[in-house]
């Protein structure tokens, strides 16, 4: 499996750009995103949506966390959990029990004593922690030894920088979602990576205690690190506020040490089960669109007005996947 | 300039290791700071510091942010400036203003007009862009063709995974900072990597706009793309969560767009300014000691545990660099 530039992906892409009349300023990611077709967008299931209601805050200002579900072929031993949860509105009435900056905001019903926990609805299945990681097959069309396209199943559109957590691979886009690929000649594996925002299960120290009824979101740096260490099942795509700007805990992990301090969890539902005209609809840009590939490549090299050194490389967790609600505009920073 | 990989900085150093009893459990980057040697640490001049006091919170409870200013050679004209601001006690009175989640907090005067806009004390200087960066020289000792040693004017410890943001160079620590190196046949630039909790210059659109009167905190994943385009003057070293829990701003570029929305600053004042008493004693855990490399190896390879895989590598971000009061233990995750 080949490493595709970002400089020859963006001679192949120079094409497109050059038939319009070329801007006056430089492009930026906004401008970018702005300037994408509506065809280059996917809409996302609502019944791959977890809607979270936390009390309101202490103003009375609602406090809603909306979390995308990872879309098969990854997790989905957990992510069909977390249905099972969200139908069986188990969440609700549990909290979030545990904040720790630079980290994760953990959530679910935080009870240590398996005596004391609250029961698990029927058919929550046990996920062997072989399903951290899928494989991953790539054919590459060369054209006089030169790698014209690679083609993965499932999707993967590489970024060109190095990473410093895949020592003989790649990181990328599948479907949207930031991801790495190991590759090996018994066969590659890929896996999505801990970005900010992204939802994991938090588990025990044995790598299938984690059912998805305990979920943590990064509200930090990119803790690579727990790549294929734990199931990731979703990232945060509206309201990590309500998540990132809660207290953080002092007591043993970050975990609040008085039950008051709390966030309590009104309700957790999927978007499908919401009344149709309350289910959110949201959108993201295809990975494998001609403006995801422009956007990575402006983001990686900033020439508008505020830079005067453009970096030439980027990482997957710095790409921030374009994400907006059908109908309004993508917040891109 | 060559790079030293972790597993032959690892080769050298196995020596001290194996000479002491086997632990038990592998190590974590936790055990290895408990068991460094007191000699391996660098006091924090508290004329480096910089202690923030906001107002309480809702509830009553003192939010203080202690700040390290970046020691020379990296950023000297910010830093005076910040020292000249600091004394005239210029701060006082101000606010923290603008805060956008996953990048950053900032404050100081906030006025977008310049009528307006509050005086800044005598001394301060006008600092041009050349300064982003420095020139750093080095050395590198060989024995039958292998690198043996490579020693860098400032003192530069290299740390071995690629850096998805400098193509042709690397990443390390120079006196406990986070830093990148270009290599140029021209003679290496160097210069700080803005990660989580880095204290920056807010300027306007030319690059020597910025005076260090209105400064932010990062406060999500790494910006790595602000990198010798911003002058790096700082790192928040305790009391972070006073920002990073913030209400996001939701006025123009997360400006809070109300002005009673702002978070008051009663006071900044350097460390060394404060009764003897008061000052703030820190230390870091020096970039050159045994320790540090063996933090940095038993990060970018957890064998504890909680860990199935072992990520193998690490990005200059990632490290956090062990920083204590006296007397205290280290935070270390």
């Amino acid at each position: 499996m080949g490493r595709i530039k970002l400089a020859a992906l963006t001679l192949l892409l120079a094409a497109p750009l050059a038939a319009q009349d070329k801007p006056a300023e430089p492009p930026t990611p906004a401008s970018v995103i702005a300037a994408s077709k509506p065809s280059e967008w996917t809409a996302i299931d609502p019944n791959d949506l977890l809607v979270m209601d936390l009390v309101p805050d202490v103003r009375g200002a609602k406090r809603q966390v909306i979390v995308q579900l990872i879309p098969p072929p990854f997790s989905q031993g957990w992510v069909g959990n977390i249905r099972t949860l969200a139908k069986a509105h188990w969440w609700d009435g549990t909290s979030v029990y545990r904040v720790v900056d630079n980290w994760v905001a953990q959530w679910g019903d935080g009870e240590d004593d398996p005596k004391k926990a609250k029961p698990l609805p029927a058919g929550i299945a046990k996920v062997p922690e072989s399903r951290y990681t899928i494989s991953m097959t790539c054919k590459v069309y060369t054209f006089q030894n030169k790698v014209l396209r690679e083609v993965c199943d499932p999707a993967f559109a590489p970024l060109e920088p190095v990473d410093s957590y895949v020592q003989k691979g790649q990181t990328g886009f599948s479907a949207g979602w930031p991801a790495a690929v190991a590759l090996a000649s018994t066969g590659n594996t890929a896996w999505p990576t801990h970005c900010y925002g992204t939802v994991g299960v938090a588990r025990d120290l044995s790598p299938d205690t984690g059912t998805g009824a305990e979920l943590y979101a990064v509200i930090g740096h990119a803790p690579r690190q727990l790549d294929r260490n734990i199931a990731v099942v979703g990232r945060v795509i509206e309201g990590i506020e309500n998540l990132s700007t809660l207290p953080r805990g002092k007591g043993e992990a970050g975990v609040y040490d008085d039950p008051k301090l709390r966030v309590p969890i009104v309700s957790v539902r999927l978007g499908s089960e919401l009344p149709a005209a309350e289910q959110p609809r949201f959108e993201y840009l295809a990975s494998d669109s001609q403006s995801f590939a422009d956007y990575i490549h402006v983001r990686a090299n900033r020439h508008d007005a505020f830079y005067k050194i453009a970096a030439g490389g980027i990482d997957v967790c710095n790409v921030q996947v374009p994400i907006r609600r059908v109908g309004s505009k993508a917040v891109i920073r």
